[in-house]
């Protein structure tokens, strides 16, 4: 390659000379040893706050007062482009940290959020200042590679034949939801996607059929899609919130009276809001009795393939078309890392269908039958993979393992301990990580206040910041709700937990 | 707060004799002082990275043995946890870096993605350690308010009415023009979203208008949407590839004598091919007579906006509906981070509508009224204006503006440098920082050959790894494509490229 030499020895590369330049301050900003300085200023900042394991919730901020205060650390315009500033980096670092939710504080109980292995976080750094594209392989060539191996290396744990499946990562799992709806509508209704939902004739107006607890992002798909929420046909739960499988094939039959065609059931393998694993065997015999797509949900519960203790929740999931499944839940690693697995690779190129010559090839090759721009609805994807890829690569399968066994253990602990209290009421046993509970003083019987009453303690404990919990409608009414994310939690920050609710709801029942 | 006392001193702090507790190694795994040496190392091969200018384009690997390299560093099924290596991370970030495309190497003209200000890094490496979803308030405080804040300052150069307008922050521009069509359609068909599609009767069928040279996530959405893509209406281009204004009323009347319904325009400031303006003045007094939505994809093109120098290309952008903006372009921050704009603040609820009681709360409140959940497609959202807020905080707006003015001029010297060339063509006159342009040795006239040189010319380049540039077709040729992201880029630079495609285009066209 004679040309480097000639390149290196260039006006280009003397840095001092050239007619065209940018000014001084760019090359200052983009400076490598500027870098270098500016992360151990904010990696110091971050060890200490990982090394802060204390018990607190959230501190939560007036907008209006934190606004000023950013808007204080910010630069006025003038007429240069302004210095760095250590000082106010740090602030600015200093700031985000202490109005952020802790998610490595054992007092987060709250949400499918996760503090991840901070490993993950580093390698994210590195796809970071790369700043590659993963959708193309010739612009991110190891994350498309490593997107693959994970594909092969989870679908152990399905257990489709290799080489007949694919996996595609994408931004969240709403949007892995909405693609694989695209694909079962697209190939269910092969002139839809060309022709649109208007042109539709005569053969029944599609419908979707989804557990009744299924996550908001699958009605929405539906409206999103054209296909309609109304066309959303729900089936009903039992009393474990598990899809009732006694009451699928009525439902369906009921629904084609109404003129609808069900193309496609939504199971969910942990529901958002108690964590429930919908019977996939079942279903997928519903289904493939009626040429239905079985899409499951698995964004929550997906990672307890990897348990060996735990796998046996998602029984039958190797019979299902279509599986979303976040990594940023429960394989801790940066949000987002969504992996949507399809069991017939073929049906993962039907979600989308476009030419743009700018991108897509002409003729594929050894490089781009590694692509995912025609499969994923991203054109510039982040490297979501490489965090993921990088944990398994260094911990095998154990460190996931490991943690998610611990916080399920957990979870069925911290139900023990609320059937051991007369004033507090369990309202399922948990599946996973999420419990979901009352607490119910003797002498409050309607439902209305008891609803109020949950309503008012989540609100209190959020604001006296201790711990951070959720709420959750279930049957109508509220109710209180712990996800175990966090390892640091143990059965005795629960009872601590239980004991505030006590108290603070004793305060709200008699008016303090 | 008497309970932080009972806290620290219960069993739960002590660490040691937990009888519920996880396995060391997760610990170790979650250790503050192993992610300082982590960083540690990271950051040194990124130090060298960044300092790495030298010209060079891709090496591109066979997938199969970049596989097997990648395969070889994991770590074997094991019963345990495996032992963290140092020696693997540094061997797992040489090969990422080494075979990624090398975005801060003047070799580098060929695509849209940039190299990032490092110090937008270091911000996103603290939004991916506390790993906070941002489309709730109470979940990512300062995010939020950066948010608003950004929103505020970057619609300065718009020009609406503050407080009347929105901004929320999105995955990628394909997304944000989704959301945008979405609302667009919401808007003008109001029982789209719970009938869908097939229940629209008589008013004549959906459809949108696109440029020709429309981004194909435009096209793909109305695939998505259930509108059709073969509804998507093309409106022609004048010889600069801009919408051709005096054919737009004569192709929607045609339009509508066929039966379509044109609710919503595309128009784009800066296409994807050849960063074209379209003439949003007159566009937008045509949408407004006709009561059509004007979406504007700006996503490569609206950071000019910034510039005093440049900011006229997008003369009328005041008037439109709505601005997809992709930061992750030209304001050189990690992908994705998509800044979707509407004039009417109200518009932006319509893109989306469901109930969901875990996450919408019941009475919106100070708090919850920053929440974006229900105006953006995620429920998990990264919160991807932490590096473009603090960029502009730290440097101001002439970071970006310098930066925007070097790559456009150096784009329309790049231009005159062909023109120069009596063995080269240019095909515009660039407006933006992309050129596009063929080699056509004298006796050369055939289109197909012309075509079929180019794409050879543009694969040799690639392969030989000095330089990386695109193709792209235009007018059903191919044609080479350069975009300058990189302010490492000089006209020398340019010129030592097209001295090799000459030279690569004569070796092949003599069959060398």
């Amino acid at each position: 390659m004679p040309i480097a030499a000639t390149l290196s020895a260039g006006p280009a590369s003397s840095g001092t000379s050239r007619r065209h330049s940018v000014g001084r301050a760019i090359g200052e900003a983009f400076d490598a040893r500027r870098f270098g300085e500016n992360t151990d200023t904010v990696v110091g900042k971050l060890e200490s706050y990982l090394e802060d394991l204390s018990v607190r919730g959230l501190e939560l901020t007036d907008p209006a007062a934190l606004s000023h205060a950013a808007r204080a650390l910010m630069t006025p315009e003038s007429e240069t482009v302004a210095a760095f500033d250590d000082k106010k980096l740090a602030a600015i670092v200093d700031l985000y940290l202490r109005t952020g939710i802790p998610v490595h504080s054992p007092g987060y109980m709250g949400r499918q959020f996760s503090g991840v292995v901070p490993l993950a976080s580093v390698m994210d750094l590195v796809s970071s200042v790369t700043n590659q594209p993963s959708s193309f392989y010739e612009a991110a060539q190891l994350p498309n590679v490593a997107e693959r191996i994970m594909g092969e290396e989870l679908n152990q744990f399905i257990g489709w034949d290799p080489g007949s499946f694919a996996m595609v990562t994408t931004s969240g799992g709403s949007l892995g939801n909405l693609t694989a709806l695209l694909a079962a509508r697209n190939d269910k209704f092969p002139d839809y996607w060309s022709a649109g939902g208007s042109a539709l004739g005569g053969r029944g107006t599609p419908a979707i059929a989804v557990g009744d607890d299924a996550h908001y992002s699958v009605s929405r798909a539906a409206g999103v899609m054209g296909i309609g929420e109304d066309q959303i046909v729900r089936l009903p739960l039992n009393e474990r919130k598990q899809i009732c499988v006694e009451q699928v094939r009525p439902v369906l039959a009921e629904a084609e009276r109404r003129g609808l065609r069900v193309f496609c059931m939504v199971a969910s393998a942990g529901t958002t809001s108690v964590g429930a694993f919908d019977p996939l065997d079942e279903l997928a015999r519903v289904a493939r009795e009626k040429n239905i797509w079985l899409h499951v949900d698995g964004a929550h519960g997906a990672s307890l393939l990897v348990s060996d203790k735990l796998r046996e929740r998602l029984r039958g999931i190797e019979k299902v078309d279509s599986i979303t499944w976040d990594a940023h839940k429960m394989m801790f690693v940066p949000a987002p890392c969504t992996l949507l697995f399809y069991r017939n690779k073929n049906k993962s190129r039907g979600a989308f269908r476009q030419k743009a010559s700018y991108v897509f090839d002409e003729e594929p090759d050894i490089y781009t039958e590694l692509d995912s721009g025609d499969k994923n609805f991203e054109c510039t994807k982040r490297p979501m993979i490489m965090p993921l890829w990088t944990l398994w690569a260094m911990y095998g399968r154990k460190l996931f393992a490991e943690k998610i066994d611990y916080l399920c253990e957990l979870t069925q602990e911290a139900h023990r301990v609320v059937a051991e209290q007369p004033d507090f009421d369990n309202l399922h046993v948990p599946e996973a990580n999420i419990l979901c509970f009352r607490y119910r003083p003797a002498d409050l019987i309607r439902g209305d206040d008891i609803h109020r009453l949950q309503v008012a303690i989540r609100n209190r404990i959020k604001r006296e910041g201790n711990f951070f919990i959720s709420k959750v409608n279930i049957d109508g009414v509220a109710a209180l709700r712990v996800v175990m994310m966090n390892h640091e939690v143990t059965p005795e920050h629960f009872r601590i937990l239980l004991g505030e609710i006590r108290r603070v709801g004793n305060e709200i029942f008699r008016g303090q």
